[in-house]
């Protein structure tokens, strides 16, 4: 579906958190086609209200549930101070949003969500994001329940990933948005939104990237082989030319996304540092000896220097394949792994607040037994910076202790500086 | 790519004819994050200058062109009365960029993108639109030429479905958009660009649609192919759901976009009429009795009633594949034959302005030689709400006498009530 941008400014009133938690973040269009307007619009910052306004008048009997619907879009929230990708005043992303006749359909949707979002972050994109519950401080303004995917990026700080509410009742309860049940009894719908963002992409930038540049994870890389080829003299050329293209079709009918590069505008040494930037993950070599050898060099974007780079590996087609594609999955493997025993040595099991101000000033995330109030809450994060990033799905068993109260605790949180 | 749509206004200024044709139609945000804008935003209506800003940061050298960028995107033009999908507030589209060392490598950007734009349209959306060249009072505000895709629709109006501009040195010189040629010279790129909209939604309704709703061209349906079950008794249900199983399974293995809609809550009848509407091309229609016969029914979305219905089609799998594959492939051709039927008998030669007045005051399109003014033009326009759509690229051979001077013309333009 497809849904304005604009947004009349009583739509996003109507909520009363909602219109709390956005508005110090909207941006206001009030002049139109040369005329001051009667009423201001809001550029979306999200779209649960006028999504709200049209499922009210779609929606009437249970037969019209669960009516589910997503949208890909640009969204605008105000910031004052901008990073790329991660904190931008205009994003990218798509947005979920469900109607259901029952709480339970609506908790089990935003759950069905959440988990999609984390294996796409672990299978694809070779991020080990924690997922879990945010606390009711850092929950979505006009949610119940808020879970989100929580990455640990280079210089380990946190990144919200992708996030997924349970809403309730609240809009359908602002917006009248209501169904007859099967027994003839008008109920208020209960409602999910999920959403994950171009803020994804800075999450793989900052999770696999070095001082060179992108390290793509395979599986999402849109090139996975890039091709150079090498000649110095005239003659060498036209059979190096010929060995390439042939590499790069038997790849290609493999299913492989590679793409040649043989501009002669740019060296090859330009090349590889080029490509190295963009993150390719798998780089091939082709020069006359190669040709003469029935062989290629291959190196890995994640393996710097030679330890990184095979030499004389066969042109034989079903060879070729199979080595590349083992490549390829060593390098998805190899950079989830690193990930994860990069995220475990940094986050810290603390029993009291010291140590987690201990572990937060060593940059570090903590994670300890809490069951304190909001207002600890708010005190930890202006004493040390760190908010709760989640109470994580997965949960140590027995009876705990809150780290900051002593009282007892039903969860572990996790804590830590974030974007 | 993706630009900001927030485009500081002192950048739209910058190309005097281009702030002139849009300046009516913007909308600006004033206000945000709480504050007054010390500099107006203006809400994208097209981005030439947002991306004449970065090309003139991005390109340096020869070695840089062409440099051709694509986005898909939302924009926003101020429109008083709006048309659902022709005239719309905001809408969706993919704008193409494109800078060049030379005019002619330009040229034949903008000519090639006008070219796909009229493939796309007769052979996926079986809209016969007729290419040419805008006169000058119609073209885009800031290229030197544009060129437009004019279809037909339904009541006869004509749709600007599509459109390539040359853009000349107009932006690169307002932007100081230059590059080092091959021998040391600085010289302003030449430009492009060219965009196809959400409007072409509204085309292919209301090329094909009826008062049963949208006919869709097989190509371009989502559904190719509803599959309707029919039971009456508990005890037919089982062998009819595996008959459509079956059916389900053949179609989808070959490549055909099948949906089946087994769902108890509403009647075969109501399922008919809401794929009609949906505009499905192929309705297959399977109960108990046709299990019996290994058969299935069969009707197309534009034959109405009996004609259109098939019975007995077998449902081994080669016959039915093949069958199916047929139909879709009559309904395209027909669809397309249909509405250049419709076109061409619509399009009156006229030779002087008492025949095109006649010509458009019965609604029909009117096409003669034509040399005469700018003035002359709008005249036109004044006394008969026609404008010239375009000069078509295919033209009749032979000298030519403007029908509204007598002076000799070089073409033939087309004119047209438009939306």
């Amino acid at each position: 579906m497809y849904f304005p941008q604009f947004i009349p400014y009583s739509f996003i009133e109507k909520e009363a958190s909602h219109v709390e938690g956005f508005s110090p973040e909207l941006a206001l269009v009030t002049i139109g086609g040369g005329k001051e307007l009667e009423e201001k619009l809001v550029v979306r910052p999200t779209s649960e209200t006028i999504v709200n306004h049209m499922f009210t008048k779609w929606i009437q009997s249970y037969r019209d549930l669960p009516l589910m619907i997503n949208q890909w879009a640009n969204v605008t929230r105000w910031e004052m101070r901008t990073k790329p990708f991660i904190r931008t005043l205009e994003f990218l992303w798509q947005e979920g949003h469900t109607a259901h006749a029952t709480l339970e359909e609506a908790e089990k949707e935003a759950m069905q969500m959440i988990d999609v979002y984390t294996k796409f972050a672990f299978e694809h994109a070779a991020i080990p994001v924690i997922p879990g519950r945010k606390s009711r401080v850092e929950t979505f303004a006009g949610a119940n329940r808020t879970y989100t995917i929580e990455a640990m990026m280079g210089d380990k700080k946190a990144l919200q990933a992708g996030t997924s509410h349970n809403l309730g009742q609240n809009f359908s309860r602002a917006f009248g948005t209501q169904f007859m049940d099967e027994n003839g009894q008008i109920e208020h719908v209960w409602q999910t939104s999920w959403a994950i963002s171009t803020r994804f992409v800075g999450g793989i930038i900052m999770t696999h990237g070095d001082d060179a540049g992108l390290m793509l994870p395979p599986r999402i890389a849109p090139i996975q082989v890039i091709i150079v080829p090498i000649w110095k003299k005239g003659d060498e050329k036209a059979v190096v030319v010929e060995a390439v293209d042939s590499v790069q079709k038997i790849l290609k009918e493999a299913g492989i996304r590679v793409k040649v590069d043989d501009s002669e505008l740019r060296t090859p040494g330009w090349k590889f540092n080029h490509y190295e930037m963009k993150g390719v993950p798998v780089r091939i070599e082709i020069g006359p000896r190669d040709v003469t050898n029935k062989s290629v060099v291959v190196s890995r974007r994640d393996v710097p220097g030679k330890q990184g780079k095979e030499f004389g590996v066969s042109m034989e087609p079903s060879i070729l394949v199979n080595h590349i594609k083992g490549r390829l999955d060593d390098i998805q493997a190899s950079l989830l792994q690193k990930a994860i025993t990069f995220r475990d040595s940094n986050i810290v099991d603390v029993s009291s607040y010291g140590e987690l101000k201990e572990a937060i000033s060593e940059g570090k995330w903590a994670r300890g037994p809490w069951s304190a109030s909001d207002a600890d809450e708010l005190k930890v994060k202006e004493e040390t910076s760190a908010t709760i990033r989640c109470y994580p799905f997965e949960q140590p068993e027995g009876t705990k202790k809150c780290f900051m109260t002593g009282n007892p605790a039903e969860e572990v949180a996790i804590f830590a500086k974030s974007y």
